[in-house]
């Protein structure tokens, strides 16, 4: 009897989808022709044990099920027009917990333009399986499409999640980190701005790390990356947490799960419309003819496993 | 503190989601306009307590998984065009269990004429949450269209999955009414038809039996049913069980979760199309002007309450 890990599991299940007629398996969401429309569909479940850092409130809960949802919507270019809910409690739960999860779940839907659509309820350990739906109206954003050459850059900063999650834990006062943990920010506008403007040759939220990000990123589209660790955003928290907790700044910023900037790669040609909008974004790297990812510090380089995001647990 | 049932959950949850801007809540699935498209998406939990009885293959499980959540699209109306698997299964798992319950999904996918096109796995209690998705080429099939006069039919026949149950739990060698438990079969050719020729006027699965249906449609339309116990076609099964187990066949066939066949109303016009067309169904009763549906059984009139089907539990 052979044990499996959920990441491996999730790769099979990508490998075993690797059939489907639409392009999908492997990217942020599947993404399926419908009468000339493009759906967009994600799946994601949040448990308690897994995604609730201390102090977690329920609504922000229900938040953060929608948020991971929308943020594969996100990384494929798209606009969400719904989530489903589809939540776990244990039947001797107060009912105004599941108005809670719900309340955040809308709330999130809403900051994303569109509604929570329709849901199932079980009883089951506190879990929430959202599907978070949207609609492709340009070429959709993939993992595969990076060139040689191509600038690299991800929205907004590094590590903040990770950072929040230990100060949360740990009764650190870090409050930016700790609400990027508990509310995080599915980049929505940035995404479809990316697409919109055919900027994106290559797209991911980062959920999994940036390291197994851009691992995934060198595979799907045959390459390898220079990544420069000096250029990377220091996310709020990172410093104070890293030093407090004799955590290392680089795990924080490389290696947390939680986290739902976009990483990016993109023509040189088009750094200037990205630089003329108001997108939040770093340049951290260039593309190469390589096959694997590298982070280069102080000269010295090393190599971007795809060595599984840190799992959090709350307990 | 108060402790809420699913049921009244799920009914909250409706109630949450009225606002939204599609048809669906109430229903059972949304409905959402995107870009001229009417697309439709169903989620719905299976549990192994709950929808696993003894000597159900993992594979099976993946099939019912998927089963019930493109029942919800069938009665709707829609032309299902993928399914999104969420599954849950404890940390110790042998990696065969998760191939078995995908071949399972992939099977009834295939069955619906569609496939897999996207998950996510975690660590839980073995539970599969499904999100089919579908696409509606003709007005959906909703609740809320039957009027006075109109004809009550439902399709195949009644109590096999209750009755098949019972004979798995219980050994009673009930080939037919056991293999309708452990693979059932969403009608998705019957919804398609139902819709494609405008026939039905109110349309949903029986999956919560046939008087919480009836019932359903009664408030949804605002209309009463009388519905004749003679002429309810009797499942497979289910004389031998509820002899055997001293079960009464009403239990089986009124009010057992788990059967998918669609209970809908059509005007008196449309009863030589679906004579003619190759759709296995019966009428079971008419439309009236009341408010609630009724069983007349000898003569004698007896209300059908949504009292809540019948919770099986495999333990």
């Amino acid at each position: 009897m052979k044990d499996v890990g959920e990441r491996a599991l999730i790769e099979r299940m990508i490998g075993r989808i690797g059939r489907c007629s639409g392009i999908g398996p492997g990217d942020d969401a599947a993404c399926i022709d419908v009468d000339g429309v493009k759906i967009v569909a994600a799946t994601d479940i949040v448990t308690k044990e897994r995604h609730m850092p201390k102090g977690m409130t329920m609504e922000q809960f229900g938040w953060t099920a929608a948020a991971v949802n929308f943020s594969d919507i996100a990384s494929m270019g798209a606009s969400p027009f719904g989530i489903l809910a589809a939540v776990s409690l244990p039947p001797e739960t107060d009912e105004n917990v599941f108005y809670d999860i719900m309340d955040g779940m809308d709330q999130c839907a809403e900051f994303c333009g569109t509604e929570v659509i329709g849901g199932d309820t079980k009883s089951g350990p506190v879990s929430i399986c959202g599907t978070a739906l949207g609609v492709c109206r340009n070429p959709p954003l993939t993992r595969s499409g990076a060139r040689p050459g191509d600038i690299i850059a991800v929205t907004g900063a590094l590590g903040s999640a990770g950072a929040g999650w230990y100060a949360a834990m740990n009764g650190i006062d870090e409050k930016d980190a700790i609400s990027s943990v508990m509310m995080p920010i599915p980049k929505v506008k940035e995404g479809l701005f990316l697409s919109d403007k055919r900027i994106a040759t290559a797209c991911m939220d980062i959920s999994d790390g940036l390291s197994t990000t851009a691992a995934a990123i060198c595979i799907s589209s045959n390459v390898g990356m220079d990544i420069m660790w000096e250029s990377l955003p220091k996310g709020a928290g990172v410093e104070t947490v890293a030093k407090k907790l004799k955590i290392s700044e680089k795990r924080l910023m490389l290696d947390s799960g939680g986290e739902y900037e976009l990483l990016f790669t993109f023509r040189k040609d088009d750094l200037d419309t990205l630089h003329s909008s108001d997108i939040d974004f770093s340049v951290i790297g260039v593309v190469t003819s390589g096959d694997s990812a590298y982070l280069t510090e102080n000269g010295r380089k090393e190599r971007m496993e795809n060595r599984g995001y840190e799992h959090f647990t709350a307990d």
